[in-house]
């Protein structure tokens, strides 16, 4: 793989950070991951605007223009000649003074990485089996809508599902009401409503799930932002999780428990497919 | 400086990880900040035994023996000539496939660096002005106790402090009670009991911290230990901080209103600095 790092294309190899940058440090950084499909970064002004509103948040700073760094993301994309896939954009704080204060670090680092889809997430469905996690996120937490490089709670809550034979795992916040899964927004169906917890439950302003809120009103399919637990879920008539890789996985159980199935799932998830290859190409 | 880099000596130029280091990536990995005094790190053996802790929890192979790493952490105290400083080590998980489960990633990634002590925290008493971050940590999440990398919420709530001209700043947990600072356990005085909050209001089990608690039984000091409001705290007579750093940093406001000082503090904080010497020598 050819990397992007700090305004130049190196080899996978050569592509090294300090140990006292501070985002091996302390995960004092933001990333995004974006589709990349017929060689493109799919919806890519949406990951910029989230990548710059939470570097406003953290007081990062972008080290480049934007036209730059969507030139740099072209290049990328077609140095590794990738059509579908994943690109990923790391932004750390850098090298600065020992301690937490972010005074005197002033050189950012940026960098970009391209990887392959994971398998499951060719143009088949998923049926994803889910499991709760022990993990608490701090609920109404203003940090948790950006994609910040503090994400030790999505690793354990993913090794739980590993560990349980499961595909994902529900994060839940101090509240009781489940936040989202490690790597996805998550969505029910109830009432014929499509249905996702609101912002103000601490989860990630989700790039995917902003799409899919957006498709359902393209396709008159009415939506609802309310908290839920557990419990609640496991009564509803359907479930799934939106992620960038793959856009729309069902979800079929949790904690061993059969979920129902709803045809929305499935109609999102192929108009998603199809959004996708229209933006794209 | 010299840099320890998984089983090598290296110059700091030289000390560099992977851009696909999980440490980097997300924060995916576990520290210890070590006070270095006379040449020798102070109380090892806590900070060893909270390391083994953490890496049990987050499920992170410590990659050598202890006594590989003793041997490690005094030589690099030589070839730095350090005699009184901060010994850090750093434990990530190293280098996976993509994506949040820590499958595949078999290679932990080991760093070691010394760094010179703050200047205020020479043989001089603090006089700390403190603030009230807007960050909230999770109540009663069990990962809070181990010295996680991942900060941001500490490293935001330092600079908070900075940009109010304070010495640092309190994060409350999602219940409204206070934590700890960014980089410190919090005491306060009443009844003439030295008093602590517990555990389970989120806090990270700091080294000092206990040292501090075992102090006050040597002395003869009662001690406490309860979740304490902001409100509270304005209420008490005499406030610090425990940092491996300097040991007793006394605050003596709080988000500009003036604080109670109790000669119990300096009484600590002396008490410390024998101790270290005490055990170093």
């Amino acid at each position: 793989m050819t990397v992007f790092l700090n305004g130049r294309f190196v080899p996978e190899s050569e592509a090294m950070v300090s140990v006292l940058d501070r985002g091996f440090l302390y995960g004092d950084g933001l990333f995004e991951a974006v589709r990349v499909a017929n060689g493109r970064a799919f919806r890519w002004d949406a990951h910029l605007e989230r990548l710059k509103r939470g570097a406003d948040y953290v007081s990062l700073r972008l080290p480049c223009t934007e036209e730059a760094l969507r030139d740099w993301v072209g290049e990328l994309i077609l140095r590794n000649e990738l059509r579908e896939g994943l690109l990923r954009v790391v932004l750390s704080r850098g090298v600065g003074p020992r301690g937490y204060s972010p005074r005197g670090a002033t050189e950012p680092t940026l960098v970009m990485t391209v990887h392959p889809l994971p398998p499951q997430s060719a143009d088949r469905a998923a049926a994803w089996s889910l499991v709760t996690s022990r993990m608490r996120l701090p609920a109404n937490e203003a940090l948790a809508q950006f994609k910040t490089c503090n994400k030790l709670p999505q690793v354990l809550a993913r090794a739980e599902a590993d560990a349980a034979g499961a595909d994902e795992a529900l994060l839940l916040n101090t509240d009781g009401h489940i936040v989202e899964s490690s790597s996805g927004n998550l969505f029910w169906v109830a009432d014929q409503h499509v249905c996702t917890p609101p912002l103000a439950s601490g989860i990630l302003a989700g790039v995917t799930r902003s799409i899919i809120l957006e498709l359902c009103i393209e396709l008159g399919i009415q939506t609802r932002q309310a908290p839920i637990a557990p419990v609640e879920l496991a009564q509803t008539d359907g479930v799934f999780l939106s992620l960038s890789t793959m856009g729309v996985a069902e979800a079929v159980s949790l904690d061993g428990r059969d979920l129902s199935r709803s045809p929305l799932t499935e109609h999102l998830r192929l108009a998603y497919l199809d959004l996708i290859d229209r933006d794209t190409r």
